[in-house]
């Protein structure tokens, strides 16, 4: 055993050792770096992840059905204290954090310098974190928490500065999935150099954060034809204005034969399919839906490995099917770029800005 | 609509239409070819899928704990006559049979002649099935079901014929598994055209059917470093003996230091991991074994998509991440021509074979 570790094993406490991170139980947060390739961040503000938070608030729920704000951050409080991170008991997740460099092992191999305002692009439910302001700051009432006290990253971890050009909270959704688009512009420039032709390509889920960067990625790595499917007419209007897909249809993702119609009728079927539909059930109809030979990648949490691999079996379909992965090398850059250059993604990301800020209380 | 369709929606008797009859309640079971690309198959031997049977012979249970033989082959009668198909309500899972091929209508694809003894390589639970024996020739006792009745094969249906040079039992426990072989060829050939190089490859799980294919399929395609990783001594014996590996390490594919660390030894981390291991947990460790830039294809069933997914952004691995694909074109053939051509391969399956002949009683 190493004595330190990329992945952060040495600040591991549960014994036996050799557990990574994430699974384990309690972490060492102590301020003093334990190895050349740390970073450690002064915390400024925690994003809790949406379904912690939901989890959170609904057991923390007072009279009225009114969320216990003062319950709430006590909550967060033990939850941090006892176990060096902030990684919710029941949902497992955790969520990400904004804050500013404080100090940077020798060997980091992040690229950070002290002073850079950051945000982590891994889950706060790996990361050490110690809590020295009770969060008197936070009402408990939102999943945003302003906060102070000090977290640590490893030579694994990943963190992106926030651009000076672009408000906070816009990085902060485009950076929130920008695995999407950075894998898109691989497997479009990965099937141009193969075939010598450019892919059509379908997204299903078009309308979310994730749907239309993959939009324009594709775009921009030169896709020729791309179909975005969203679920109901205001979703086709929002899509339509972000001009990114040269054919925008209404359709069930989880019906099959409708959605195969959909698509066909659409110009496809593509080369490429993107699942970008959080609800179960895609996984079958994304692949009736896509050409022989061609790719289907998940990127929606709600996919079942099983009705995807059974499913293509089921229907004799030689479709390469991907896991859609969080991590590529740049892949913030990739997806601030899309929203920099193309000004209609950044309107449909400062048009969910406003939402957001007009429904949320 | 159109009135017949390659995935046999014109089977489907649930109201209202557009269902695949995998997730159907009920097929249409008559003997008459309904649509040009349909085949009829004179049914020989049902063998239903491992889950199916334990869950049928659980429930039958009689007096000192036996399965009550009786009651199973009923249930069995009352499903398919239910159902127009063999699917278990419970499990959802089917299995597959054998049988010969009574009638081919004139489009059909699938390249079968009258006369053929087949095997069908799509399951069970889709298959629109009659019988006509009440199944007299079965005794409940074991998952093989002696039958007599007709089967319906659709356009995008899967069929083999049983090879004359080779054991049924061993064709069958070939063609069981033939999807990996295949998938893992097509990688390995993709990554020499890619990068001019042959990669590594790395089995977890390399004893079982499916793992000791995919390293002679590696083999066979180029790879220049095969590492088999097996539970203990015992498994790591049996897949040395088939000479299908450069190196054969033990370690527990759920440890993910462990792991990386046996496989770092053993001349890795691999281009491209296939994982064959039915245990949960295995996806992060896999991941954290497996070369940057590399492939993880799972065919695991017990795979979970989130670990999967979370589990490489977690720790920033640039992995790209393969739902296995029980099927691809001539997959059969490419199986069956690794059991004929490499005689460790075949010497294993001879082994496995007379273990179930001589455990099973």
């Amino acid at each position: 055993m190493p004595s330190s570790s990329p992945l952060g094993l040495h600040r591991v406490l549960d014994r036996p050792s050799g557990m990574l991170p994430q699974a384990a139980r309690r972490l060492d947060a102590s301020p003093e770096l334990q190895a050349d390739d740390e970073v450690r961040i002064d915390v400024e503000v925690l994003h809790l992840d949406a379904a912690s938070y939901r989890q959170l608030s609904t057991a923390h729920t007072g009279s009225l059905d009114r969320v216990d704000g003062e319950a709430l951050r006590q909550a967060v409080l033990d939850i941090v204290a006892e176990r060096g991170k902030m990684q919710n008991p029941v949902t497992g997740s955790g969520g990400m954090l904004i804050g500013r460099v404080a100090e940077v092992g020798a060997s980091s191999p992040l690229g950070l310098q002290v002073g850079d305002e950051v945000a982590t692009l891994v889950s706060l439910s790996l990361t050490p974190l110690h809590l020295s302001d009770a969060l008197t700051r936070w009402d408990g009432l939102s999943a945003t928490v302003p906060a102070a006290g000090h977290a640590i990253l490893f030579g694994r971890s990943v963190a992106a500065v926030l651009p000076p050009d672009l408000p906070a909270e816009v990085a902060l959704m485009v950076m929130d999935v920008c695995g999407a688009p950075a894998l898109v512009q691989r497997l479009v420039d990965r099937h141009r150099t193969q075939t010598g032709s450019a892919p059509r390509v379908c997204v299903l889920g078009a309308a979310g954060k994730s749907g239309v960067l993959s939009l324009a990625a594709a775009g921009r790595a030169g896709a020729w034809h791309r179909i975005a499917v969203v679920r109901d007419q205001a979703e086709a209007g929002r899509v339509a204005e972000a001009g990114e897909a040269e054919r925008v249809v209404v359709a069930d993702a989880r019906d099959p034969v409708t959605l195969a119609r959909a698509v066909a009728e659409a110009g496809g079927p593509a080369e490429l399919t993107v699942v970008c539909v959080d609800v179960p059930g895609c996984e079958q109809p994304a692949i009736l839906a896509t050409a022989e030979g061609g790719t289907v990648v998940f990127f929606s949490m709600a996919t079942d490995f099983a009705a995807a691999a059974l499913g293509a079996e089921g229907v004799a379909a030689d479709v390469t099917m991907i896991i859609g992965n969080g991590y590529a090398p740049g892949h913030a850059d990739i997806a601030l770029d899309l929203v920099r250059s193309r000004p209609g993604v950044r309107a449909a990301f400062d048009a969910r800005r406003s939402t957001a800020q007009t429904t949320d209380p």
